[in-house]
């Protein structure tokens, strides 16, 4: 799913976000409660009308932006106060005002408040989480019964913790496991281990997220784990600072050697970039800090992403997913040649592709 | 003609150019000249493959931008001596060099070096840049004799020497006549004034070019005056600054009183910010400086000026220019209501437009 914080993927056009073949989209019920506000954009017709999108949307409820991004923030049963990262205002949010916040919205799919703890945080203080967790989830989908709410399944590096979380999601009928609380600054293994403790215990009929994930290296690692989906602001912020995903890694195209390159990044791929543009014009755009150059990147960057699905579906399709899984990670050279052994390492010592 | 200085109209895909209805663009050769190098574009295909623009484009030299943006400038016969805005390294451009530059990108129609002169230099000062200008013209078309180079008739605030360049211009055979040295700081009075004078000398069957304009009533008031081309910063520039043109004046999209407006800005505007955003979501966008608030008002803006020159040329063949530039003027509230009025109050004066 393309981010869409503030509804807006950020340089493009629905159409443009459409034609990358991106399905659905992400917004951020946190940044839009803040501003312009969820009552102003229910009476703009809706979070889809608003910003052009006639495609299914997921919200994050906002529960990691409140305990990372804002300041004084508390934490009792009945919610959490917190001040805006905008204007320092103090607002007090609860399982139901998130819930509240992404009905007005008019999302297709939402998520529950949920208590986001540090990644580095202990069981005793985990269990506490994962428990207030569980009560806010049933407090959240008797707030809006009708709204397709995902479990956010907690619970730190601990794995019975884990485990026990995604157990209770089950048993209490989600429609679909979000997994939180990853990618947070813990180790790719840690990632990875609390990733399969998870989803073996997930439903295989339901969907399963992986929030804030990632790079294309991360999604060939999730899906090999049974991930189904993913946010991930990585390929638009990236594309914005002239970051270019390919099958080799990352090309920066700010690098001198693109300045007389005639070709495109990827001649296997089929964006409006690499169709129509050479990489010494996009190499002379980033050079000069023109805006087209990040639209351009950004392009490229989502429909890897996309593309990049669309590949490991044919390869489970056709049930060489590990195959695929082991060629790609041999070949994607990531910026750090030393990170990109390592996860080649662990993804063979695993013996590759548990689940597709 | 929307301005590409570095052969990007600033946040804009060629396409979204085109489907503006702008026929014709400008990109400017001492900036390419600069960065990337005019070579490099030539290896590359020239200026239109490398920014993928199909239609004509329309060169400046950069003699404004010599003589207006870079540092140490020394003028001789042979040519200017100035130092790159960029990195302070020493250039010498002379007319040749222009051509060579231009013909390197292979625009459509070329700009000859001209020595421009600050808007209030004496009458001597601006007779000598006049012959000089004059001089260059000719070693301009020796150099590139195939490639179609507009006359710049300069001559400051001097009647006298406008209606001589004009002259000497018109005999010189140029296919086309840019109008340089105006908009730069003197009056609208004297602005119209040398307008008048310079095409009351020209041929009716070419094109008349108006360097460095303009506002929405700029191009009223100079198509009036006979001008058939014009260049404009302003449309894309205030675009990128939530200011939108409107027949009622600019419209600053950042005022409150957007916040929760379900309309588009102008409900007679055929662009695509017209057609599918409301004003509320314009402003969300450019309230969290979104980049693609920055698109669509470019778009705007560059489709208003071409609607604009539209209605023109309807009430030309019409014979209603003059009542079209009455109505326009007089409905058309600058930011600055004072201006306006001053505006209009010449324009009556005037008697309206003395030529189409």
């Amino acid at each position: 799913m393309p981010v869409g914080t503030l509804a807006t993927v950020k340089t493009l056009l629905p159409g443009e976000v459409a034609a990358t073949g991106a399905g659905i989209l992400l917004v951020n019920a946190y940044h839009l409660y803040l501003r312009p506000g969820h009552d102003l954009i229910a009476r703009m017709g809706g979070v889809h009308r608003f910003m052009g999108w006639d495609g299914p949307i997921l919200s994050d409820s906002g529960g990691f932006q409140v305990f990372s991004l804002s300041g004084l923030r508390k934490v009792s049963e009945e919610g959490v106060k917190f001040r805006s990262h905008i204007d320092g205002s103090e607002h007090f949010y609860t399982p139901e005002l998130a819930m509240e916040v992404q009905a007005a919205l008019g999302v297709d799919i939402a998520m529950p408040l949920d208590h986001v703890l540090p990644g580095t945080s202990d069981e005793r203080a985990a269990e506490d989480a994962v428990h207030r967790t569980l009560r806010w989830y049933e407090r959240c989908r008797a707030a809006q019964p009708h709204l397709a709410t995902f479990a956010i399944v907690q619970g730190g590096v601990h794995e019975r913790l884990r485990r026990q979380h995604a157990r209770e999601a089950v048993a209490a009928g989600a429609p679909g496991f979000s997994i939180g609380g990853l990618s947070v600054g813990e180790s790719k293994d840690l990632m990875w281990a609390m990733t399969e403790v998870v989803t073996s215990e997930l439903p295989v009929d339901k969907p399963r997220y992986l929030m804030g994930v990632g790079s294309p290296e991360d999604l060939v690692n999730a899906v090999g784990r049974g991930v189904d989906m993913f946010d991930c602001v990585l390929a638009t912020r990236l594309g914005r600072n002239g970051a270019l995903f390919t099958d080799d890694g990352r090309a920066n195209i700010r690098n001198a050697k693109y300045r007389e390159d005639p070709g495109p990044i990827d001649p296997g791929c089929d964006c409006l970039l690499c169709r129509s543009f050479s990489m010494a014009y996009l190499h002379h755009l980033f050079r000069n800090d023109e805006l087209l150059g990040y639209r351009l990147a950004t392009i490229h960057n989502v429909r890897y992403l996309v593309r990049l699905c669309e590949r490991m579906r044919r390869a489970i399709s056709g049930g060489g997913l590990d195959a695929f899984a082991e060629e790609y990670l041999g070949r994607y050279r990531a910026t750090d040649e030393r990170t990109r052994m390592e996860q080649k390492a662990r993804w063979t010592a695993r013996g590759g592709a548990k689940q597709s």
